[in-house]
């Protein structure tokens, strides 16, 4: 038995326990990887889904004043002359005049190549979009970028959702979607990668309404994040400084997260005001307004844009749910996932390979699939068992043992709090329904107990 | 009232259906559109989100020989190296000597430019991989693709997920995601568009049992759609012949459906054989083998490939779904969607906008929405707001009329029958939840009627 000290959180951890248990590869591994993109392994793409799912279901869904949109990554580029993209979205390079490597103007401490000396150029500017060509000539006219934010196909849309639904202000176009940003800095694992995944609402107000809504979507958001299990101490609020603000933006706020290499953005919350639709009408020519039917005139809404990372808050997520803990003289990993975000909810563990026992735990285990995403496990100890579990976030486990074939009562084990309480089978399901809803059952179904975890 | 003739499905039908009621609209529209990309609005987003949906829950999540995976767009450009996309996934192209115009020569029937009649070039072959550069110089070390298909990113993690599910043979990696091809000739509306979605299965067999399962997975694949509601004499087989096989290809059937333009391609199952992972041991010097405990050979598995355009489902499903007929003398469109891929399941309609049947109808609204999709709508007749219902495929409105204030019971309304039957407040949930989970109710809940729908 190895002992070992439990200590923090740190981005290593996060990065191997992603790897070694399937939420994060890599992309292209085989060939050493490609800069700053990632692959999501069996288990991280259920969590990515569930935490996909969890903001569709709160924002679009459960909402009447929001509809949502999926529009594409390709997009004209005059979209991105109108939003100022192709102008301001661009970072200052310098390039060695012996070496030709090129650096942010910025991250250069002095006027010399950090790589062999030379001498460096003036700063010039870097468009982050990554550019094609669409078509087969490769030539000016046929230029086309892969959006560096979804936000302005649902702003290009702003007409056709407004006559399709008749929806009346205020309202909401939410969207899930990749972009991508040729960043020159990249790093923090999936924190800033060069392809990411976005959650953005544009949410549509009345101007002399705008900071009210603004306020409303800062503490809304904050709140959905506490209710998906982010502890309170890891979050913060933090203004934009105006030399910072965007070129759109009227103000903004970041919703930070205590990262291990520190506080960093998870989602941002802007008021743009009219500049984006006033933009389009501009390029187009086409009108963006709303027509409001009361007053008679046509009003350029203001925007209020909650716009969420889902790498980032997949990475916070991950983080915030990692412990180490002395348990049974071992060290014990656990991730403290919420229920509604864990890749497998219940884990069917048969005690022995038994046929008999193999039998009845498959039936189980049948059973509660239909209702939820379940693994089945019957290799090694069932204390290994228990900790893989713990490890990838399973908040229940099932064991099925010899008693439970005479008394068709199976054990429930808990990932936090390492309780076990036997139920009848008959009330198995119900039971785990109520403690995936978060409801905590003092109350035993009949013929139950409740101990503590003991050693393995 | 205005009468029409009922007549067939065309493209034309389904676009201007789309585009109106908010399925799909062209991308960038206020720019003219962007050739051969779309946006999926509102209602479009939803019943995609569905079929996507329905596949997860049916390949991955619902079996024991599935695990998912969400692998990058971008990928190690050595990628389309190993699985010859780089010198094979291409198209002879002709270029006018004159005006520059290209063509794709199979398309061309004389040595003369369709569009000026010039003399064209000698065919050369044009990739139809959309290349771009990553990081900040544009020089050929620097090139990367936009994946023209998503089953790359599952080779290359072939080990990944052995390593870290520890599955047996046969097992699959499922995955859902974007693809590029910078296709020449598009059209169709979303059947061939430049940025498309994939749900694809690759799944790895021992290479003597690969025509076993490949024609298990024709089947499987086949039943899919047929549960969904597709007609059965919508859907064929058709073999690939020997001169059309992909290069990496034993074998391929396409699961065609007979859509207005004709009969073509909604998925591919194909016998890759042991090409893929071959390919990439190649190319990247890495093990791509399984070990087989009980032989102890390194076998390289077989992979029996079923992939499927996420967007060419949509287009068939919407085609299969739509019908007009005459009813109560007026011409009816109406969605026959599978319940379980239409956006909204119900309706919650009050018959008039009298304020205490409003907040009557609230609340039926606010109860039925914790469990569905629910769409709230008390604008125009009665009559009108069914046909806009049936328009999007909603298989049940539920009316409350004055009389449910007094006798707490309301109307459930059928979009394919028009039946209408009356039930107790009490039933309405168990009521709509049997009948959507296919369950014709027969046995009315005690205390409930069925009549036929009248005029409006």
């Amino acid at each position: 038995m190895m002992e070992k000290t439990p200590g923090s959180v740190t981005m290593e951890k996060i990065v191997s326990l992603s790897q070694r248990r399937g939420f994060i590869f890599p992309s292209s591994e085989i060939y050493g990887g490609l800069s700053s993109c990632w692959d999501y392994g069996p288990l991280g793409v259920e969590l990515k889904r569930n935490v996909k799912q969890a903001w569709w279901r709160d924002i679009v869904q459960g909402r009447d004043d929001m509809v949502g949109l999926d529009a594409s990554i390709l997009m004209h580029p005059q979209t991105w002359a109108a939003s100022g993209h192709l102008e301001q979205f661009a970072d200052p390079l310098v390039e060695c005049k012996q070496c030709h490597q090129r650096w942010r103007s910025d991250e250069v401490a002095d006027n010399s190549c950090p790589s062999c000396g030379g001498e460096l150029t003036e700063p010039h500017l870097f468009n982050l979009m990554f550019k094609t060509f669409m078509g087969p000539v490769e030539e000016d006219a046929n230029v086309v970028y892969l959006r560096p934010e979804t936000a302005q196909g649902i702003f290009v849309n702003f007409q056709n959702v407004l006559t399709t639904t008749r929806k009346r202000l205020p309202f909401g176009i939410a969207q899930v979607g990749k972009a991508f940003r040729n960043e020159i800095t990249t790093g923090n694992f999936i924190f800033r990668s060069r392809e990411f995944e976005q959650m953005e609402i544009e949410y549509f107000v009345r101007p002399e309404t705008a900071d009210k809504w603004f306020d409303y979507w800062l503490e809304e958001r904050r709140k959905w994040y506490l209710n998906l299990g982010i502890r309170k101490e890891n979050l913060r609020l933090r203004p934009h400084r105006d030399e910072e603000l965007a070129h759109y933006a009227k103000k903004c706020y970041d919703i930070d997260y205590n990262f291990p290499m520190g506080w960093a953005e998870l989602e941002g919350i802007a008021n743009r005001g009219d500049y984006d639709l006033a933009q389009h009408a501009k390029h187009s020519g086409k009108e963006m307004t709303y027509f409001d039917e009361e007053s008679g005139e046509h009003i350029v809404p203001y925007i209020i844009e909650p716009s969420a990372g889902v790498d980032r808050s997949v990475l916070a997520i991950l983080c915030d749910a990692y412990d180490e803990e002395i348990a049974q003289g071992e060290l014990r990993v656990v991730l403290h996932l919420h229920p509604t975000l864990a890749p497998y909810k219940v884990a069917v563990l048969p005690l022995s390979k038994k046929e008999n026992l193999g039998k009845f735990a498959r039936e189980v285990y049948d059973d509660l699939r239909q209702c939820w995403m379940v693994h089945y496990d019957d290799t090694q100890s069932i204390g290994r068992r228990y900790r893989r579990q713990d490890e990838v976030g399973t908040p229940y486990g099932v064991t099925i043992d010899f008693q439970s074939l005479e008394d068709n009562q199976i054990t429930i084990r808990e990932r936090d709090s390492m309780n076990q309480i036997r139920v009848p089978i008959a009330t198995l399901k119900e039971t785990l329904a109520a403690k995936l809803a978060g409801q905590d059952l003092f109350v035993l179904p009949e013929g139950g107990q409740i101990w503590k975890e003991e050693g393995t």
